[in-house]
């Protein structure tokens, strides 16, 4: 936890007022034409909330990091990102609503297709619908190695966690996912003399898995990743006074929003089910983090016009949001997608926050230019929880 | 002491060149009718100092964090305001030039009333005069308790300062002022194991006091908080090598110059006051705090006309402080105080630095629209002392 963490601990104050953060997944993008995909989208609802908010740009870590989803959500909700690194296979577990208990090893999984040579060829295994792995999680659920039990459970498509369960595990261990074709899975390795017998277990699961999955061409291997144990994090109730609310169709959303202590709402696939769950709980809580995720799904398949249909379909359903009055909107983003770079990138991410007490700043337009001329010019994203926090007078003076 | 004053430390030097720091009280502010306090007044000289200053907005602590005047003005001399926390009870013994000595534990009081069942009716005893006050601390001043001698000295209006003088105190003590009406007096509590013996004296004194002032209803008691001991800090000629002076009415400012090793003017109560006093002692110093409270005093009553009037007034006698041609001219604030939300408020606060070598930057009203477009940016108002040093020639090159 970052000192200014502990400040904000000691000013925050619960009152009524409500805080909504719309995170828009990989918002920032990069021009093509000389125009981004927010610039070329038409958002008159996202930029008329501009024109009366202050806007600006976030950095989800530093300049020139690109941050995977955990680090970038974790800035948003005001956390030291590299301070308080969570693992994939920790994500991926919690997503699915699977309950960690401590000493618990989670590694995330994908089912794959080995070739005649034991080469990978296929690191998703074509895509497996979420049926069939689930099949396949069954054969391999309860594997017990040196009293160890291996707990595998489906998330989706070809995803999978697996959760090593017994005494004395440790995650210090490389990756079996080699992250490209054409090689063989790698061995998990220890990173530290205490991972010796945990990497030695899981090598033996490896094993027996491949073992049960050899007919099951072309899921017949899996590859295992991101190795972790659930982190002790302080939550948002504790450092903020909030009763924060998660609404996310995503699992691995869901699972950040677990670690830092939201109350994960049961919600449907989409943004609208998602605003309406946000209605419908509207009176329950004081801080919700909303998550629309195809805007980033767009941008990591390259595909400019799908990203700026997202952003033109996030706009359209805006004002079941806005029509909320939230006290504080906040809308944000965890980190920039362009569909040029058909990826996660470093870029700043435009930020607009509005409230009664916001300074507004003459930014018309909801776009990386307009807000690079914002009020908040360029800022940590670890700053935007204050912000929000300032914005709806949660928070005491410091001194006298 | 952060990182950075060490360095300037290290790097500055002695000249003849002279700074003028002005201090507009809770300077910033949030629009009404689309435009703010100070971009509602009539300032044409301020606008002409900017459009040959470099200008910006500065941020007190961090974005969010609104700031109590200690921290604020620390900020501006350079101090950081989270490490180099000063209770209120100095501040108030150091505002009425009172000299604490080592080991001194310092409370702010207030005369209050209680009502028949001992509850606080009025944490203000409505406001008695200072000459009332005065008298009710001859009554009190040097009570004597286990050895500990208690100092009573009056302020203003209802306020006073009691000093523990003795052997062995502290000042890990929580308040006995409630911070509200219809409940009783809170008992002094030690928040450390140290403190029992402090924490006792302290109730005694109170006890003693409440019979002493039984007959003089409405002050019939005495409220006490910011049970404190002076910090120590380094000094501005330590530091800066200046040899620094502070022109300022109010208490609490003259004590906070003190705090950091200025020299405190004796002045009048008007902003003409203080200037007459600036160019008196002219000669004798290089570098003035100048402090302007009536932007403040009306923001904190809500009252926007009122402080668009007190940046008039400070705009219209500006000449006095120009006309004596300082090398370096710094215009600054502490903190926001928005007539909105009559009080202070975490917004950053326009500031401009004029000098010979300023870079100006073709910002050409001072107004917090205007400054975001400014040359210094958002920075942090630590950050201003050290700009005030470089414009003056003050600071040696870094390294060979």
């Amino acid at each position: 936890m970052n000192n200014n963490l502990d400040l904000i601990r000691q000013l925050s104050r619960s009152t009524p007022s409500r805080i909504v953060m719309l995170v828009i997944d990989g918002l920032g993008g990069l021009p093509h034409n000389g125009k981004t995909e927010l610039e070329a989208a038409h958002t008159p609802k996202l930029d008329s909330l501009a024109a009366k908010s202050i806007c600006g740009l976030s950095l989800p870590i530093s300049l020139g990091i690109t941050p995977g989803s955990a680090p970038g959500h974790l800035s948003l909700f005001g956390y030291d990102p590299v301070g308080c690194q969570i693992g994939r296979g920790v994500l991926e577990a919690l997503g699915i609503d699977f309950h960690l208990v401590m000493g618990d090893v989670a590694a995330r999984g994908n089912f794959c297709t080995l070739d005649n040579n034991g080469l990978v060829s296929d690191r998703r295994a074509g895509r497996i619908a979420t049926d069939k792995s689930a099949e396949l999680c069954q054969l391999l659920d309860g594997i017990e190695i040196d009293g160890v039990k291996a707990i595998v459970r489906p998330v989706k498509d070809h995803r999978l966690v697996v959760v090593f369960r017994g005494e004395g595990l440790s995650d210090e261990l490389s990756d079996s996912d080699p992250q490209q074709t054409g090689v063989a899975p790698e061995k998990v390795a220890s990173l530290s003399r205490d991972a010796k017998r945990t990497a030695d277990v899981v090598n033996q699961f490896i094993l027996k898995a491949k073992g049960l999955l050899a007919g099951h061409h072309p899921a017949n291997m899996v590859l295992l990743r991101g190795f972790s144990r659930r982190p002790k994090l302080p939550t948002m109730a504790d450092i903020y006074k909030l009763k924060p609310a998660a609404v996310a169709s995503y699992p691995m959303y869901r699972g950040l929003a677990k670690v830092v202590g939201m109350e994960v709402l049961p919600t449907g696939a989409t943004i609208e089910d998602e605003l309406k769950t946000l209605e419908q709980n509207f009176g329950g809580y004081d801080f919700f983090f909303v998550h629309f995720k195809a805007t980033d799904a767009a941008g990591e398949d390259g595909d400019f016009n799908r990203k700026v249909a997202a952003l033109e379909h996030i706009d359209k359903v805006l004002p079941m949001l806005t029509g909320l009055k939230p006290d504080v909107t906040v809308v944000c983003g965890d980190h920039s997608t362009p569909a040029m770079l058909k990826g996660h990138s470093w870029h700043p991410v435009p930020l607009m926050i509005y409230s009664a007490y916001c300074r507004p700043d003459g930014v018309r337009q909801f776009s990386e230019s307009a807000c690079l001329a914002g009020g908040l010019g360029r800022l940590a994203a670890v700053d935007i929880m204050p912000l929000a926090m300032a914005n709806a007078l949660k928070l005491n003076k410091f001194g006298a």
